[in-house]
Protein backbone atom coordinates (compact mmCIF):
# COMPACT_ATOMS: atom_id res chain seq x y z
CA UNK A 1 0.00 0.00 0.00
CA UNK A 2 1.30 3.32 -0.87
CA UNK A 3 1.95 5.88 1.57
CA UNK A 4 -0.77 8.15 -0.28
CA UNK A 5 -3.65 5.38 -0.01
CA UNK A 6 -2.60 4.66 3.85
CA UNK A 7 -3.14 7.90 4.70
CA UNK A 8 -6.30 8.48 2.77
CA UNK A 9 -7.49 5.38 4.84
CA UNK A 10 -6.39 7.13 8.36
CA UNK A 11 -8.34 9.77 7.53
CA UNK A 12 -11.50 7.97 6.47
CA UNK A 13 -11.51 6.03 9.74
CA UNK A 14 -11.10 9.01 11.89
CA UNK A 15 -14.14 10.62 9.83
CA UNK A 16 -16.26 7.70 10.70
CA UNK A 17 -15.23 7.48 13.64
CA UNK A 18 -15.76 10.66 15.24
CA UNK A 19 -19.10 10.55 15.73
CA UNK A 20 -18.79 7.36 17.60
CA UNK A 21 -16.30 8.77 19.43
CA UNK A 22 -17.71 12.03 20.06
CA UNK A 23 -21.54 10.11 21.72
CA UNK A 24 -19.27 8.16 23.77
CA UNK A 25 -17.71 11.18 25.51
CA UNK A 26 -20.88 12.96 26.12
CA UNK A 27 -22.47 10.29 28.09
CA UNK A 28 -20.49 10.86 31.42
CA UNK A 29 -23.16 9.68 33.38
CA UNK A 30 -24.05 6.16 32.87
CA UNK A 31 -27.46 4.55 34.57
CA UNK A 32 -28.91 1.16 34.79
CA UNK A 33 -32.35 1.31 35.95
CA UNK A 34 -34.15 -2.23 37.57
CA UNK A 35 -38.09 -3.06 36.25
CA UNK A 36 -39.02 -6.34 38.69
CA UNK A 37 -42.75 -5.61 38.97
CA UNK A 38 -45.74 -5.95 36.98
CA UNK A 39 -47.52 -3.49 38.80
CA UNK A 40 -49.12 -0.45 36.06
CA UNK A 41 -48.15 2.69 38.38
CA UNK A 42 -44.44 1.02 39.30
CA UNK A 43 -43.74 0.44 35.31
CA UNK A 44 -45.36 3.94 34.62
CA UNK A 45 -43.48 5.73 37.24
CA UNK A 46 -39.98 3.71 36.00
CA UNK A 47 -40.46 5.34 32.95
CA UNK A 48 -41.07 8.60 34.06
CA UNK A 49 -38.08 8.88 36.26
CA UNK A 50 -35.99 7.62 33.55
CA UNK A 51 -37.23 10.65 31.42
CA UNK A 52 -36.63 12.65 34.42
CA UNK A 53 -32.94 11.88 34.31
CA UNK A 54 -32.62 12.50 30.90
CA UNK A 55 -33.63 15.66 31.08
CA UNK A 56 -32.22 16.47 34.67
CA UNK A 57 -30.46 19.74 33.33
CA UNK A 58 -27.06 18.72 34.96
CA UNK A 59 -26.92 15.43 32.89
CA UNK A 60 -28.58 16.42 29.58
CA UNK A 61 -26.72 15.31 26.31
CA UNK A 62 -24.61 13.30 28.98
CA UNK A 63 -26.25 10.47 30.02
CA UNK A 64 -26.88 7.25 29.08
CA UNK A 65 -29.38 4.98 30.54
CA UNK A 66 -30.14 1.34 30.15
CA UNK A 67 -33.54 -0.43 31.54
CA UNK A 68 -33.46 -3.96 32.31
CA UNK A 69 -36.58 -5.92 33.50
CA UNK A 70 -36.45 -9.15 35.11
CA UNK A 71 -39.51 -11.00 36.68
CA UNK A 72 -42.68 -9.18 36.73
CA UNK A 73 -41.02 -6.40 34.72
CA UNK A 74 -41.27 -8.06 31.44
CA UNK A 75 -45.30 -6.90 31.37
CA UNK A 76 -43.97 -3.44 29.95
CA UNK A 77 -42.40 -4.91 27.35
CA UNK A 78 -45.53 -6.82 26.22
CA UNK A 79 -47.24 -6.46 23.32
CA UNK A 80 -50.74 -7.02 24.24
CA UNK A 81 -49.61 -4.40 27.09
CA UNK A 82 -50.04 0.17 26.43
CA UNK A 83 -46.71 0.87 26.79
CA UNK A 84 -45.52 1.27 23.18
CA UNK A 85 -45.27 4.95 23.04
CA UNK A 86 -43.75 5.78 26.24
CA UNK A 87 -41.08 2.65 25.62
CA UNK A 88 -40.05 4.27 22.15
CA UNK A 89 -40.10 7.78 23.23
CA UNK A 90 -37.69 6.24 25.48
CA UNK A 91 -35.55 4.90 22.86
CA UNK A 92 -35.48 7.72 20.22
CA UNK A 93 -33.59 9.40 23.35
CA UNK A 94 -31.18 6.16 23.27
CA UNK A 95 -32.82 4.51 26.59
CA UNK A 96 -31.30 0.70 25.54
CA UNK A 97 -34.68 -1.39 26.70
CA UNK A 98 -33.19 -4.89 27.61
CA UNK A 99 -35.29 -8.13 28.81
CA UNK A 100 -33.93 -10.91 30.84
CA UNK A 101 -33.97 -14.60 28.93
CA UNK A 102 -34.04 -16.35 32.61
CA UNK A 103 -37.71 -14.48 32.56
CA UNK A 104 -38.70 -15.89 29.77
CA UNK A 105 -37.85 -19.20 29.95
CA UNK A 106 -39.02 -19.27 33.68
CA UNK A 107 -42.91 -18.01 32.41
CA UNK A 108 -42.55 -19.34 28.90
CA UNK A 109 -42.95 -16.18 27.21
CA UNK A 110 -41.73 -15.96 23.23
CA UNK A 111 -39.78 -13.18 22.29
CA UNK A 112 -41.97 -12.69 19.25
CA UNK A 113 -44.80 -11.53 22.38
CA UNK A 114 -42.67 -8.52 23.34
CA UNK A 115 -41.51 -5.45 21.00
CA UNK A 116 -39.24 -6.30 18.14
CA UNK A 117 -37.04 -3.37 19.42
CA UNK A 118 -36.31 -4.95 22.99
CA UNK A 119 -33.25 -6.17 23.18
CA UNK A 120 -32.01 -9.25 25.57
CA UNK A 121 -29.48 -10.13 28.30
CA UNK A 122 -28.65 -13.73 29.70
CA UNK A 123 -29.81 -12.53 32.77
CA UNK A 124 -31.11 -9.30 34.43
CA UNK A 125 -29.46 -10.15 37.52
CA UNK A 126 -26.22 -10.36 35.88
CA UNK A 127 -26.65 -7.54 33.77
CA UNK A 128 -26.79 -5.20 36.99
CA UNK A 129 -23.69 -6.64 38.34
CA UNK A 130 -21.74 -6.06 34.81
CA UNK A 131 -22.86 -3.30 34.44
CA UNK A 132 -21.85 -1.31 37.81
CA UNK A 133 -18.82 -3.22 38.03
CA UNK A 134 -18.21 -0.98 34.85
CA UNK A 135 -19.03 1.85 36.21
CA UNK A 136 -22.73 2.58 35.82
CA UNK A 137 -25.07 3.97 38.51
CA UNK A 138 -28.11 1.68 39.31
CA UNK A 139 -31.55 3.04 40.37
CA UNK A 140 -33.90 1.21 41.43
CA UNK A 141 -37.29 3.03 41.38
CA UNK B 1 0.73 42.98 48.53
CA UNK B 2 3.97 42.34 50.80
CA UNK B 3 5.98 39.35 51.55
CA UNK B 4 4.30 39.98 55.06
CA UNK B 5 0.24 40.56 54.12
CA UNK B 6 0.89 37.15 51.90
CA UNK B 7 1.76 35.10 54.42
CA UNK B 8 -0.63 36.10 56.88
CA UNK B 9 -3.64 35.82 54.40
CA UNK B 10 -2.27 31.86 53.32
CA UNK B 11 -2.17 31.38 57.01
CA UNK B 12 -6.09 32.82 57.48
CA UNK B 13 -7.05 30.78 54.92
CA UNK B 14 -5.48 27.80 56.19
CA UNK B 15 -6.87 28.01 59.41
CA UNK B 16 -10.29 28.47 58.11
CA UNK B 17 -10.40 25.73 55.80
CA UNK B 18 -8.95 23.66 58.06
CA UNK B 19 -12.61 22.65 60.34
CA UNK B 20 -14.04 21.71 56.25
CA UNK B 21 -10.79 19.67 55.59
CA UNK B 22 -11.26 17.65 58.48
CA UNK B 23 -14.94 17.18 58.42
CA UNK B 24 -14.49 15.98 54.61
CA UNK B 25 -11.49 13.88 55.58
CA UNK B 26 -13.56 12.25 58.38
CA UNK B 27 -16.61 11.21 56.01
CA UNK B 28 -14.72 7.95 54.38
CA UNK B 29 -18.21 6.73 53.84
CA UNK B 30 -20.54 8.29 51.70
CA UNK B 31 -24.34 6.77 51.30
CA UNK B 32 -27.34 8.21 49.22
CA UNK B 33 -30.75 6.93 50.44
CA UNK B 34 -34.20 7.07 47.94
CA UNK B 35 -37.11 7.83 49.57
CA UNK B 36 -40.27 7.14 46.59
CA UNK B 37 -43.35 6.37 49.16
CA UNK B 38 -45.77 8.22 50.73
CA UNK B 39 -46.40 4.76 52.66
CA UNK B 40 -45.84 5.50 56.63
CA UNK B 41 -44.07 2.51 57.63
CA UNK B 42 -41.89 2.68 54.97
CA UNK B 43 -40.73 6.41 55.70
CA UNK B 44 -40.59 5.65 59.54
CA UNK B 45 -38.58 2.81 58.36
CA UNK B 46 -36.36 4.82 56.13
CA UNK B 47 -35.66 7.14 58.54
CA UNK B 48 -34.73 4.50 61.14
CA UNK B 49 -32.46 3.03 58.42
CA UNK B 50 -29.89 6.39 57.86
CA UNK B 51 -30.08 6.58 61.96
CA UNK B 52 -28.57 2.86 62.04
CA UNK B 53 -25.94 3.60 59.43
CA UNK B 54 -24.92 6.87 61.15
CA UNK B 55 -24.82 4.43 64.69
CA UNK B 56 -22.66 1.52 63.01
CA UNK B 57 -19.93 1.20 65.04
CA UNK B 58 -17.83 1.01 62.05
CA UNK B 59 -19.20 4.00 60.31
CA UNK B 60 -19.62 6.34 63.19
CA UNK B 61 -18.65 9.65 62.38
CA UNK B 62 -16.87 8.53 59.05
CA UNK B 63 -20.64 8.70 56.98
CA UNK B 64 -22.22 11.50 55.26
CA UNK B 65 -25.42 10.91 54.45
CA UNK B 66 -28.13 12.37 51.89
CA UNK B 67 -31.78 11.19 51.92
CA UNK B 68 -33.76 12.58 48.35
CA UNK B 69 -37.20 12.29 48.07
CA UNK B 70 -39.12 11.85 44.82
CA UNK B 71 -42.20 11.00 43.76
CA UNK B 72 -44.94 10.21 46.95
CA UNK B 73 -41.51 10.43 49.34
CA UNK B 74 -42.47 13.98 49.32
CA UNK B 75 -44.95 13.32 51.95
CA UNK B 76 -41.85 12.72 54.48
CA UNK B 77 -41.28 16.73 54.35
CA UNK B 78 -44.89 18.04 54.26
CA UNK B 79 -45.57 20.42 56.95
CA UNK B 80 -48.83 19.01 57.85
CA UNK B 81 -47.42 15.47 58.21
CA UNK B 82 -45.61 14.19 61.46
CA UNK B 83 -42.10 13.55 60.85
CA UNK B 84 -40.18 17.23 61.29
CA UNK B 85 -38.98 15.35 64.59
CA UNK B 86 -37.40 12.44 63.11
CA UNK B 87 -36.07 14.91 60.59
CA UNK B 88 -34.13 17.28 62.61
CA UNK B 89 -33.31 14.35 64.39
CA UNK B 90 -30.91 13.12 61.32
CA UNK B 91 -29.97 16.77 60.16
CA UNK B 92 -28.41 17.44 63.35
CA UNK B 93 -26.27 14.53 62.85
CA UNK B 94 -25.30 16.07 59.34
CA UNK B 95 -28.00 14.11 57.38
CA UNK B 96 -28.65 16.34 54.13
CA UNK B 97 -32.54 16.38 53.51
CA UNK B 98 -33.28 16.46 49.49
CA UNK B 99 -36.06 17.03 47.12
CA UNK B 100 -36.84 16.62 43.79
CA UNK B 101 -38.10 19.87 42.26
CA UNK B 102 -39.80 17.64 38.89
CA UNK B 103 -42.06 16.04 42.18
CA UNK B 104 -43.77 19.56 43.40
CA UNK B 105 -43.93 20.83 39.68
CA UNK B 106 -45.71 17.43 38.76
CA UNK B 107 -47.82 17.21 41.92
CA UNK B 108 -48.24 21.46 42.24
CA UNK B 109 -46.66 21.40 45.72
CA UNK B 110 -45.20 24.75 46.90
CA UNK B 111 -41.83 24.82 48.82
CA UNK B 112 -43.71 27.04 51.27
CA UNK B 113 -45.55 23.75 51.70
CA UNK B 114 -42.45 21.90 52.85
CA UNK B 115 -39.97 22.34 56.22
CA UNK B 116 -37.89 25.39 55.88
CA UNK B 117 -35.05 23.30 56.42
CA UNK B 118 -35.70 20.87 53.09
CA UNK B 119 -32.96 21.69 50.35
CA UNK B 120 -34.02 20.87 46.77
CA UNK B 121 -32.51 19.16 43.94
CA UNK B 122 -33.56 20.02 40.01
CA UNK B 123 -34.49 15.77 39.58
CA UNK B 124 -34.54 12.72 42.40
CA UNK B 125 -33.27 10.70 39.85
CA UNK B 126 -31.08 12.83 38.05
CA UNK B 127 -29.27 13.49 41.78
CA UNK B 128 -29.46 9.45 42.61
CA UNK B 129 -26.97 9.12 39.67
CA UNK B 130 -24.71 11.94 40.09
CA UNK B 131 -24.13 11.15 43.45
CA UNK B 132 -23.17 7.61 42.83
CA UNK B 133 -20.99 8.83 39.84
CA UNK B 134 -19.36 10.90 42.87
CA UNK B 135 -18.33 7.59 44.52
CA UNK B 136 -21.30 7.59 47.14
CA UNK B 137 -23.30 4.60 47.46
CA UNK B 138 -26.70 3.81 47.03
CA UNK B 139 -29.90 2.29 49.26
CA UNK B 140 -33.40 1.85 48.40
CA UNK B 141 -35.41 0.94 51.87
CA UNK C 1 15.82 -21.31 62.38
CA UNK C 2 18.45 -22.60 59.68
CA UNK C 3 17.81 -21.51 56.41
CA UNK C 4 16.42 -25.00 54.90
CA UNK C 5 13.60 -24.57 57.49
CA UNK C 6 12.77 -21.29 56.64
CA UNK C 7 12.64 -22.11 53.38
CA UNK C 8 10.46 -25.30 53.75
CA UNK C 9 8.41 -23.18 55.77
CA UNK C 10 7.77 -20.43 52.92
CA UNK C 11 7.15 -23.18 50.48
CA UNK C 12 4.34 -24.50 53.05
CA UNK C 13 2.50 -21.25 53.22
CA UNK C 14 2.27 -20.40 49.48
CA UNK C 15 0.87 -23.97 49.02
CA UNK C 16 -1.60 -23.17 51.48
CA UNK C 17 -2.39 -20.09 50.11
CA UNK C 18 -2.29 -20.98 47.01
CA UNK C 19 -6.16 -22.09 46.62
CA UNK C 20 -7.45 -19.13 48.38
CA UNK C 21 -5.52 -16.37 46.22
CA UNK C 22 -6.84 -18.12 43.34
CA UNK C 23 -10.47 -17.98 44.53
CA UNK C 24 -9.89 -14.23 45.71
CA UNK C 25 -8.58 -13.93 42.14
CA UNK C 26 -11.54 -15.21 40.10
CA UNK C 27 -14.18 -13.13 41.64
CA UNK C 28 -14.19 -10.47 39.58
CA UNK C 29 -17.77 -9.18 40.09
CA UNK C 30 -18.64 -9.22 43.62
CA UNK C 31 -22.77 -7.74 44.42
CA UNK C 32 -24.54 -7.36 47.96
CA UNK C 33 -27.98 -8.34 47.73
CA UNK C 34 -30.52 -6.32 50.24
CA UNK C 35 -33.88 -8.62 52.31
CA UNK C 36 -35.55 -6.21 53.82
CA UNK C 37 -39.25 -7.89 53.49
CA UNK C 38 -40.75 -10.74 55.69
CA UNK C 39 -42.82 -10.99 51.98
CA UNK C 40 -42.93 -15.08 50.88
CA UNK C 41 -42.59 -14.26 47.33
CA UNK C 42 -40.15 -11.53 47.78
CA UNK C 43 -37.80 -13.44 49.53
CA UNK C 44 -38.31 -16.64 46.88
CA UNK C 45 -37.44 -14.07 44.29
CA UNK C 46 -34.72 -12.52 45.85
CA UNK C 47 -33.10 -16.35 46.28
CA UNK C 48 -33.80 -17.09 42.88
CA UNK C 49 -32.36 -13.85 41.72
CA UNK C 50 -29.33 -14.75 43.09
CA UNK C 51 -29.25 -18.05 41.93
CA UNK C 52 -29.86 -16.43 38.02
CA UNK C 53 -26.92 -14.38 38.67
CA UNK C 54 -24.57 -17.10 39.84
CA UNK C 55 -25.59 -18.90 36.86
CA UNK C 56 -25.02 -16.03 34.08
CA UNK C 57 -22.66 -17.47 31.43
CA UNK C 58 -20.71 -13.65 31.83
CA UNK C 59 -20.53 -14.68 35.89
CA UNK C 60 -20.25 -18.17 36.29
CA UNK C 61 -17.43 -18.72 38.68
CA UNK C 62 -16.42 -15.31 38.64
CA UNK C 63 -19.14 -13.49 41.24
CA UNK C 64 -18.97 -13.52 44.93
CA UNK C 65 -22.27 -12.71 46.12
CA UNK C 66 -23.66 -11.19 50.27
CA UNK C 67 -27.10 -11.80 51.21
CA UNK C 68 -28.09 -8.59 53.92
CA UNK C 69 -30.84 -9.04 55.73
CA UNK C 70 -32.57 -6.86 57.81
CA UNK C 71 -36.06 -5.01 59.01
CA UNK C 72 -38.50 -7.94 57.87
CA UNK C 73 -35.96 -9.91 56.10
CA UNK C 74 -34.61 -12.21 58.96
CA UNK C 75 -37.93 -13.84 58.69
CA UNK C 76 -36.11 -15.93 55.31
CA UNK C 77 -33.42 -16.93 58.32
CA UNK C 78 -35.21 -18.30 61.63
CA UNK C 79 -35.60 -21.97 61.96
CA UNK C 80 -39.39 -21.63 61.78
CA UNK C 81 -39.72 -20.60 57.96
CA UNK C 82 -39.47 -22.78 55.26
CA UNK C 83 -36.25 -21.19 53.13
CA UNK C 84 -32.93 -23.63 54.80
CA UNK C 85 -32.53 -25.77 51.54
CA UNK C 86 -32.80 -23.10 49.28
CA UNK C 87 -30.17 -20.99 51.45
CA UNK C 88 -28.44 -23.99 51.83
CA UNK C 89 -28.20 -24.41 48.17
CA UNK C 90 -26.75 -20.60 47.85
CA UNK C 91 -24.23 -21.34 50.64
CA UNK C 92 -23.01 -24.45 49.04
CA UNK C 93 -22.32 -22.05 46.08
CA UNK C 94 -20.15 -19.61 48.20
CA UNK C 95 -23.33 -17.04 49.09
CA UNK C 96 -22.30 -15.27 52.30
CA UNK C 97 -25.41 -15.04 54.28
CA UNK C 98 -25.69 -12.22 56.28
CA UNK C 99 -27.92 -10.93 59.56
CA UNK C 100 -28.22 -7.50 60.80
CA UNK C 101 -27.80 -7.80 64.76
CA UNK C 102 -29.84 -3.45 65.07
CA UNK C 103 -33.39 -5.77 63.59
CA UNK C 104 -32.79 -8.90 66.59
CA UNK C 105 -32.53 -6.00 69.06
CA UNK C 106 -35.24 -4.42 67.65
CA UNK C 107 -37.27 -7.08 67.35
CA UNK C 108 -36.37 -9.12 70.51
CA UNK C 109 -34.99 -12.20 68.67
CA UNK C 110 -32.30 -13.88 69.59
CA UNK C 111 -29.27 -15.74 67.83
CA UNK C 112 -30.75 -18.93 68.47
CA UNK C 113 -33.93 -18.64 66.56
CA UNK C 114 -31.93 -18.32 63.62
CA UNK C 115 -30.00 -21.12 61.34
CA UNK C 116 -26.85 -21.76 62.78
CA UNK C 117 -25.26 -20.73 59.18
CA UNK C 118 -25.74 -17.74 59.47
CA UNK C 119 -22.89 -14.71 59.69
CA UNK C 120 -24.07 -10.88 61.59
CA UNK C 121 -23.28 -7.43 61.22
CA UNK C 122 -23.55 -5.02 63.68
CA UNK C 123 -26.00 -3.25 60.88
CA UNK C 124 -27.37 -4.16 57.59
CA UNK C 125 -27.17 -0.13 56.47
CA UNK C 126 -23.82 -0.34 57.48
CA UNK C 127 -23.13 -3.27 56.15
CA UNK C 128 -24.41 -2.21 52.28
CA UNK C 129 -22.43 0.90 52.14
CA UNK C 130 -19.60 -0.74 53.61
CA UNK C 131 -19.12 -3.15 50.62
CA UNK C 132 -20.16 -1.01 48.07
CA UNK C 133 -17.13 1.40 48.91
CA UNK C 134 -14.89 -1.64 48.61
CA UNK C 135 -16.69 -1.89 44.93
CA UNK C 136 -19.58 -4.37 45.51
CA UNK C 137 -22.37 -3.96 43.36
CA UNK C 138 -25.77 -3.54 45.15
CA UNK C 139 -28.99 -5.21 44.18
CA UNK C 140 -32.34 -4.50 45.86
CA UNK C 141 -34.74 -7.27 44.39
Amino acid sequence: MSLKKFALLSICCLIFSLPYAMSQHKAKYKAVYQLNSDDDKTIRNTLRNIKNALEDPRLKGKVKIELVAHGGGVTAYKKDHPYETLLKELQDKGVILVECENTLRERNIAKEELFPFIQYTPSGNGELIIKQKEGWAYVHP
